[in-house]
């Protein structure tokens, strides 16, 4: 089934209205672009996307890779898509000139994630690993590491992957068991097992380098003992040659629910001689480096999960649209048409709950890369670390509110479409499966939740969520002084104050008695991502009314603002006050989950 | 996975507790029955449930039945379960003696496919389906159709479908487009096609009765045009052998995300002739009679997903006692043991809910049943009215409540499972693809919503609302009286007069506003359907309270009842409070989604 990627209205509404994209041309990085050249590089990654990744979404789905102990096998698409993302340049679109990129900002390079995760989620894991590895060598890997991996890796020759994730701890982190012992040529050879490794093998590249975490005997207990290795797939000799097969190998794939087309793998390091590995930075410091390819996927995964979104949403507009089925309750004439069945209200409501979930995602998303850009290139060093602490704050919901809401959304999808949207004959089923992997990888709700908790909102005398109410009041202040808005910023100042103030109970019990104030830092996450997701639709709805004020409004934007705003209004009134609800059971520091025994279940 | 199914713990704590099923045995029609004959009944189901219907659960979502255009294949296990179940008597278990029956109540009966879904929900649905195909037939159908359909439907030799939907027109019966004729014999002619038949072809059964639903030329416009007919795939000779193949015929499959293993077709009646069949009871009745299987059929849809979420619950569970992984907050010594990752407390609440919503679901089931029981059995016409009105009144709320809730529990088994939940290694992505067909199937929750906010609740002058209230009014009033209880029924009491209260304001309106009045009847739904399941935590509470006064108390037994109240309370205070929000939307008569228009998505 053929349908079109995303809305390109809306994503130059939240590119150009919602985020000033255009101030950035005012940076000195980008000074040599315009917007022309973004709006450019959009309509090429829509262009790949719909030829090399939509293609197979559905191909990919119901064929799965598989492996027969020997050999792996895919469909020939996947490497075909992986080929066009490369020569289109988008693996290092976001380097710098100097080292063969096309010094994109961050924001649009995301943007242009978001049409091929909308085109094809499975397919696009590779590439979009494969940068978070590469950024991650960028970032930390010695000149050497950097010269020997980057280029192929940029070009598309070699991919990447993170291999965090080991059969016996999960997300446990501090408990792996992969052990690096030092060789004497300075390098290290790794044993051990890596479990729900995705393009932990794969034929579409002549190498994969594996990012591995792994402890070096000795090393202390705990995270503290964690350190991060390159592991390469086939070893690298100095001229770039590819040389022996390295001692890793794939042990097995993993048969997911969704996202078929990601090879999932079980990876053995060192059943041999030892897996040929090489220290990234210091000893120890893994955890710290690994970091910053988490926090990049945790955004990322927050993107797809807006873009599967998305996609359910489009997919049951248009059935909606289409489809004749009953009467207006008014209507006792069985002799008269039958309705449309968006003339349903409750399938306007569901309509509008994947429209506020799905455009709200894909805007905090992109707000979170505006974030990040800012760290990199903003005009000072204020704002640098201002962007800085509010991104790290809201990682955890940028990661785990769209995954939660967005699942609802492809949910609503498929009961939009009825008995059609449960048949593989439509795209919608597909969406949701994929789609509910995003609550869970780059960790789950709770583990946000706690990181949220237990540690955002404190570190820095919790500067982070000072920083993020100032942000959140500038707009509730010129909200105010529109009649369209001010309801809906009243609304969000007094959802503002609730979060704040659970926030102050709760983290003056935390030292006291942490496992009872955690207890419920779920539903604190959840608080808090209603909050935020708010706060962003509050922002867009003043850019829609501000823009509805304009006397020369063509019809269709006349049409797409109102739309927009009839959203914010939606989530305001029928989603956001549920918080007050759970703002109650964290506030009472309710013990039911806390106090319930093993044994009585 | 081999993992147990249901609890028959809490299987005899539903029926000879929170019901008295026991109390069945003073009525004439079970004179001859006895405890230990309904607890072999469930035995021999649980038996025949694990050997021949778990045993393919998994391998049947794999291998889904395929159609080539000519041969229907399928797995051979299927015919296997199907005679099994036949063979034990279970497709005439609640006939009279005197019709070859084992004179079963209804409650019992349920409690078996409770059984038979939990192992394998999928191949259930050709007995399921079948077992109320011949209910109807019985209770409408001429002697002669009855002599002639039923005993090969008992006995497992013919299968019997529903057949209502069509391309056109999903769930607005109004519309259909299939046509019957009058032939000469007296006998019609059926032209049209039916879509989402389950069971319309299998290869399991000699013959396969179709009750479908057409108009005969000339029938009034809308659903007061419509009859309902025998139509047999086979023809059937007046000795009760088969005749020649009737002219309708497989166009083909359709491809669900889960329940694969039910056959979902595409039938064509009359390419050629015109298929044969036979008038059921009077013309233009068809919906009237239809409804007795659908009501049937909703209680059932609700007793599956109800099974689905049970077995996700028990597999978390498990998982959850097993797995290792993580310390709790207060401890920061790396080198300590992992604990198992039900000492997570927001483990727990995954758990929490999914027991408050499974076992809830599977509580309000058997009540349904019990109901359907007293209409045909209670000692007095009252009795039998009484039980009627409220049994009308909550069939939606059986149907919904649960598909919504147990396919939530399903969501948060795969959370607890983590990555592990989502591969196919695990059996609780299946459940959860399973169970995503029940909030559609047999009407989706806004088809229900309207139905009972636009007719259930004001028929009769409202006479199940006040029976209804009148019931959990007196459960209040005994859980007034125990310490333990009395905050529970504090929370439910101030939910019913929610409910009452918002009942009359929009009850007032109905008349004069159709449209806005039923434009949020599906968060009426909702509402209704926590206090209905409040209520049935609330009784389930009452009898573990009173048990745990009991002196001499097993362990386990003092345990399973802590859990039950432990689980009520969550309930209580976790998902009830959520429907004020709900409330406030409803009294305003929230207008967002009515006035949404098309033109602005």
């Amino acid at each position: 089934m053929n349908q079109k990627l995303l809305n390109l209205r809306d994503i130059e509404f939240l590119l150009y209205e919602f985020l000033d994209t255009e101030g950035l041309l005012h940076r000195p990085r980008y000074q040599e672009h315009s917007r022309e050249i973004f709006d450019a590089t959009l309509a090429t990654a829509c262009t790949i996307a719909e030829r090399y990744f939509a293609n197979h979404n559905s191909m990919g789905d119901a064929n799965e890779p598989s492996f027969d102990g020997q050999n792996l096998t895919m469909l020939p698409e996947t490497k075909e898509a992986w080929d066009a993302f490369a020569e289109a340049g988008f693996l290092a679109a976001h380097y710098d000139f100097e080292q063969g990129g096309m010094q994109l900002p961050e924001v649009i390079l995301r943007a242009c994630m978001a049409y091929f995760s909308a085109a094809n989620i499975a397919t696009t894991g590779y590439p979009f690993l494969s940068i978070g590895a590469a950024n991650l060598i960028n970032a930390f890997g010695s000149e050497q590491q950097k010269s020997l991996f980057l280029p192929p890796m940029q070009a598309g020759i070699y991919a990447g992957t993170m291999a965090l994730t080991e059969p016996g701890q999960g997300s446990a982190l501090a408990d792996i068991k992969t052990t690096a012992k030092l060789a004497e040529d300075g390098s290290y050879r790794l044993f051990g097992q890596k479990m729900f490794i995705s393009g932990g093998d794969q034929n579409i590249t002549e190498n994969i380098v594996h990012l591995v975490l792994a402890k070096i005997e000795g090393a202390p207990a705990g995270t503290k003992g964690i350190s991060l290795f390159i592991c390469p797939k086939y070893l690298v000799n100095d001229d770039r040659t590819l040389g022996q097969r390295n001692d890793v190998s794939l042990a097995g794939l993993l048969h997911k629910m969704g996202y078929r087309n990601t090879t999932s793998t079980v990876l053995n390091f060192g059943e041999k001689q030892g897996a040929v590995a090489y220290l990234i930075g210091e000893p120890h410091h893994g955890l710290f480096y690994m970091f910053q390819m988490m926090n990049e996927a945790r955004i990322g995964v927050g993107l797809g999960a807006a873009a599967l979104g998305y996609q359910g949403f489009n997919c049951s507009l248009n059935f909606a649209r289409e489809r004749p089925q009953g009467r207006l309750p008014s209507n006792k004439n069985p002799q008269s048409r039958q309705v449309n069945i968006i003339q349903h209200a409750d399938v306007r409501r569901m309509l509008l709950a994947q429209k506020a979930y799905s455009e709200g995602a894909l805007a905090m998303c992109l707000y979170a890369s505006s974030l990040f850009e800012d760290i990199h290139t903003a005009d000072n060093q204020q704002q640098r670390q201002r962007a800085g602490l509010i991104l790290d704050l809201i990682t955890p919901i940028v990661k785990s509110w769209t995954a939660k809401y967005c699942l609802k959304a492809n949910e609503l999808a498929i009961q939009v479409l009825g008995g059609s949207g449960y048949i593989r004959e439509y795209p919608v089923e597909q969406y949701y499966r994929d789609n509910r992997l995003n609550p869970i990888h780059e960790g789950t709700e709770a583990i946000h939740g706690l990181d949220l908790l237990g540690r955002k909102v404190i570190v820095n005398n919790g500067q982070g969520l000072t920083l993020l109410s100032n942000e959140i009041l500038t707009t509730i202040n010129k909200a105010n002084n529109l009649d369209q808005t001010a309801p809906l910023a009243f609304a969000l100042s007094k959802a503002l104050n609730a979060l704040n103030d659970v926030t102050s109970i709760l983290s003056a019990e935390l030292a006291e008695s942490p496992d009872l104030t955690l207890a419920n830092a779920t539903v604190y996450l959840d608080v808090f991502g209603c909050v935020v997701a708010s706060w962003i639709w509050l922002r867009q709805a003043l850019k829609a009314t501000e823009a509805l004020t304009t006397k020369t409004l063509h019809e269709n934007d006349h049409r797409f603002y109102r739309g927009k705003l009839q959203a914010a209004r939606y989530y305001m009134q029928w989603e956001l006050p549920k918080i007050y609800h759970q703002v109650a059971l964290l506030k009472g520091f309710n013990q039911i989950p806390y106090q319930m025994q093993d044994e009585w279940f």
